[in-house]
């Protein structure tokens, strides 16, 4: 027998619960101010790495979807993070807030939009991410979105976090959190709704449920990435950002 | 040596004049009055599944891009075919105003939206683009957007054309040819700008102009389909729309 609606949605929220990356040793010292200015600097490269993917992993899901009703329930994500086509102020999109803050940490926003120096874990993570969902089927790919069911309380935790322990942090940097905020919501509500819907087998709720796993271990080998280069002892890889260096000129002084 | 922008938008403007569908025989006769309703309605569905699959070939291209600035360039050809997330005017998009020509020439438009009853010719050459899209270098994949050079003339050519000689046509069910007429040009501009810009060598320029060549064959090939299926002598493959179905209820009295 197919388990109800509400004990597949709690079994979503215990995957969440026990493995979403607000757990990872490096959030919780970057929310309580133990992070050193260069770490928050390489968690801030190679997180735009992943806000980068973002946008083509969303229009991969979309080339895949026969229903215009679906791609438009799903547009308004990759607009949040690239920005609107029209001028104007909704012109700004989460990538643009990223780099914002990246050049409120010092960093030069134009070195961190090249994408140099971010750590090979972080791509391999990332690009399977993107892969996983132009590749598995849509209720797959849905329910790998849904670590936005997470979001909000690592969002509103980072904003106190940050504005507590940094000087860098105020309404400006942080304005892309805030902003997800506002977005993530109905994002995930839909996407919930979605996978609730249509995983209407033990099969595909196992599916689901493995794709979000699958989504947490994405963010989670991140910042597995990120500890092992950058904290001490750090082992930098070749290649990979180095202290010191793709700072603002005012930083590097 | 690489010949000139000049010289090779030239070239690429020489494909559309020996090869656009716009000479093909069926849009000769159908701008001329001379389809009966039931080929129109044969290729108001056909031509449906070639609309509905153009957001889903540019989502694909997006989600190849990793310029963030690219993206929002090119997305607004997704919106103009889905039409906008949020409420009002906008939201229309193509499919919508394309569904209002169907039930102009009396189809029901939950059967041409259904595409059940598509001409697998058709099928086959649409998805072959998307495919291409999904896969191609991003220079050749923009390329074969070009054949937009010549949409202007043969949509204004078809308002001219379908006014004079049908019934059904009015603003109301040709509100999509209208509408592409101000969407192309700034579409057209983007991409010509970007593939003069992009092939930079003879190799690139030859691979554009072969893209540019095989999107002419899409859209060439499905009019064969067409023609074939339903044109005297009329040979209908199995499974594909056959007149006297799919038409709205007042139609169908």
């Amino acid at each position: 027998m197919t388990p109800s609606r509400e004990t597949f949605e709690a079994r979503l929220r215990a995957i969440g619960a026990e493995r979403y990356h607000d757990k990872h040793p490096f959030h919780l010292r970057l929310h309580s101010g133990g992070c050193s200015p260069d770490e928050v600097r390489a968690w801030v490269i190679n997180r735009y790495y992943y806000q980068s993917r973002i946008p083509m992993k969303d229009a991969a899901f979309m080339s895949r979807v026969e229903d215009p009703d679906l791609r438009r329930a799903w547009v308004s994500r990759l607009l949040d993070h690239d920005g609107h086509p029209s001028d104007g102020e909704r012109r700004e999109g989460g990538i643009v807030r990223w780099l914002r803050l990246a050049e409120a940490v010092g960093l030069d926003p134009a070195y961190v939009a090249s994408c140099d120096g971010v750590l090979a874990g972080t791509r391999f993570a990332v690009d399977a991410y993107v892969r996983f969902v132009r590749e598995t089927p849509l209720l797959e790919a849905v329910a790998a979105s849904l670590t936005e069911l997470f979001a909000p309380k690592i969002h509103a935790d980072r904003i106190e976090g940050l504005l507590k322990h940094y000087a860098f942090a105020n309404d400006q940097s942080l304005s892309y959190f805030r902003k997800r905020l506002d977005e993530a919501p109905k994002d995930v509500a839909f996407g919930l709704g979605y996978v609730l819907d249509h995983a209407d087998t033990l099969e595909k709720q196992d599916a689901a449920a493995a794709a979000l796993t699958f989504k947490t271990d994405v963010l989670w080998s991140q910042l597995d990435a990120l500890e092992h280069a950058y904290v001490t002892p750090a082992r930098i890889p070749p290649g990979a950002w180095r202290p010191g260096t793709g700072l603002l000129p005012v930083a590097a002084e």
